[in-house]
């Protein structure tokens, strides 16, 4: 059971947007005004609802709602994309009693097709009906998509004014890799903090989190995280003391969600813990684990339970990264598997079975080049994943 | 029918390096010494034999044979692999009348086991008895790993001084990305050619083919391509035009086979002519076609004859090339798809499933930034490509 930040209410509804009788519809209503901080996707094409976030929170540090829907992105729509937005944002700023300019809007689904309104019209008695019965998972589940369970995390942390209370929500599970995925991520809190502060907190944990997980390297249109404090807790997290456990609790609900976004990628069976140090640099060691968790040959033999460490060497030897080949160690759990430009000797299939026939598989590279170091989570490639992509319009 | 370079003698064996009864053992032997040319992988591990080629060819621009293998890579072998690399030279060049420091060698398989020597020792008489007995696709098929038939061309050209001839072969199916495939390649040619030109020749054309390929953007450890010329035909390419007309006959033999490359991509269907024009700059040009070309979720709509352009578009803003949003557009076949930050009007789905249906998909990308392009081909991402590479040691 999570204990609930204070002062938030939530809705959801089954519209119809893409399959009948299936929540696709989620409403998250704070009754304070609530300090918002948002970390959006990269990528050049910016869905409908992304721009439209950035614009609000451009102008206006709190929000008082997140509506968001699955089944239709909002992206590539043009300039009709905004205008549908601005619909949604009437209609439910109307039915929570909140200011439209107040609404933040997210959306997840095929890029594209414009918002079906009528759709969301026929839906709002429902939603209305929901407000304050349904709870943060029920969101969580409206905003799946390929998702095959909902994501949430929570924690509660005692600062020196009293206890507060954050959760996370989150969907994702396929079109993930680096700079966001495709990926919605929703935290309600109910301390009460600086703006800037919180930004800074929402930005630096999403990059640590969110940024590093890899199912298959793209990067979507719709990717958005925002994080909501309304501080209904009464309690003010000003002090610098209280800032520091504030902010671990952040990095730790962030880090649950990405790993439950690895743990259910798109036909996934394994998490790789990809672990590179020793680099000259952070940023060789992010090339060498990035090129390690997005080569399709790595993903398949991890999915084959193939401890195939000759293509995690060749992957790292592509990557880019600077190093002296001959210094490269690898494990793959606890097991030294190559180092001095050789695999070790013994019967090593054996000794990794396993370690490759767990879920969680480590897998340690150290480039013997400096002190340089970067993780990422990476999913396996299955017949799966293609049969689900393969598919997915139809 | 192919016309044959004259000069050249072809054997291959059945070692069982792998498999049993499979031809895994290829020799082509010149007579006269030829100039010969190489490129090699840019992966940082680079296998023994790449390593012994490129000491062979700084040493000396003639050579008088190539042995190649399949089955075992002789990668990541540490310093005892370029031992057992020069024990092969040794046997092959005393079989075959040749000086050891004239044989290149060759290999592709699995990274990580040593060559198996007492095969090879074994499987000598047979392929002494084969020289002269077997021609080039005898050789193309001893090569093949995953590749699911055998992969020729050549032409045949009038020089000013007479008729010259060439002829390529080629593997490679899977571990096919950027700065070379998996892929061993060689084209024999019997022209008299100088040295230097002949290199940078081989240089240009395997950039614009082999190194525009995409299966999944790995590179390889082993990646060869080498480039005979042995002048058994009497006829000098010294005169500019002579040059023109022999190095356009190169590129003929190169792109034939790197198409073939990708038409065989591991578990592929299509062929995807990845166009982009329109860049700011070639670089930004070549990183939308790879990113495009490389992206799993463009890869499986392929396989899908899904016309997914959401999923193109997506991968064009991620690529880290800069270019305004609303103007690119999008064609599949002659369908334009997407123009100005929109899809067009009209039943697409039912306009494009001709052309996604072809097995050759041509997908055309202006940028709208500059007269900078780069293409590419890429294969799709199917089932197949995972079970094959899931189950590619067991």
């Amino acid at each position: 059971m999570h204990e609930l930040p204070k002062g938030y209410t939530y809705a959801v509804a089954a519209a119809g947007f893409k399959k009948k009788d299936r929540l696709d519809l989620g409403l998250i209503v704070s009754g304070p005004p609530a300090v918002c901080a948002g970390v959006f996707t990269t990528n050049l094409f910016q869905a409908a609802p992304v721009r439209v976030c950035r614009n609000a929170l451009a102008s206006s540090a709190t929000v008082r709602a997140i509506v968001v829907n699955s089944g239709q992105a909002n992206a590539c729509t043009g300039e009709q994309g905004v205008r549908d937005c601005e619909t949604v944002r009437g209609m439910v700023g109307d039915l929570a009693g909140v200011p439209a300019r107040d609404v933040l809007p997210a959306s997840t689904g095929v890029i594209g097709p414009r918002l079906k309104l009528e759709l969301w019209r026929a839906a709002l008695p429902a939603l209305q009906e929901s407000l304050g019965q349904a709870g943060p998972e029920d969101v969580a589940q409206a905003m799946m998509t390929t998702d095959t369970r909902h994501k949430v995390a929570s924690r509660v942390v005692e600062l020196s004014g009293g206890r507060v209370r954050l959760l996370g929500m989150a969907k994702g599970a396929g079109m993930i890799g680096p700079n966001m995925a495709t990926m919605l991520s929703f935290l309600v809190c109910d301390a009460q903090v600086d703006a800037a502060w919180w930004s800074g907190v929402l930005s630096r944990e999403a990059d640590r989190s969110f940024n590093r997980v890899i199912v298959d390297g793209d990067t979507s249109t719709n990717d958005t995280s925002l994080a909501l404090a309304n501080g209904a807790s009464g309690v003010n997290a000003d002090s610098a003391a209280d800032r520091e456990i504030l902010a671990q609790a952040v990095r730790d609900v962030l880090h649950a969600l990405a790993y439950e976004l690895v743990r259910d990628a798109e036909g996934g069976t394994k998490v790789a813990r990809i672990c590179v140090t020793g680099a000259a640099s952070d940023a060789d060691a992010e090339l060498v684990a990035r090129a390690v968790g997005t080569s399709p040959l790595v993903k398949t033999a991890l999915f084959g339970q193939d401890a195939n460490w000759g293509r995690v060497v060749c992957a790292a030897g592509r990557s880019g990264a600077v190093f002296p080949p001959e210094k490269l160690t690898l494990r793959f759990g606890d097991v030294l598997v190559f180092a001095q430009g050789r695999p070790e000797s013994g019967d090593l299939d054996a000794l990794l079975e396993p370690v490759m026939k767990a879920s969680d598989i480590p897998i340690a590279i150290d480039l013997g080049a400096g002190t340089g170091s970067f993780e990422v989570l990476a999913s396996d490639l299955t017949r799966e994943y293609v049969s689900i992509n393969a598919d997915y319009r139809s």
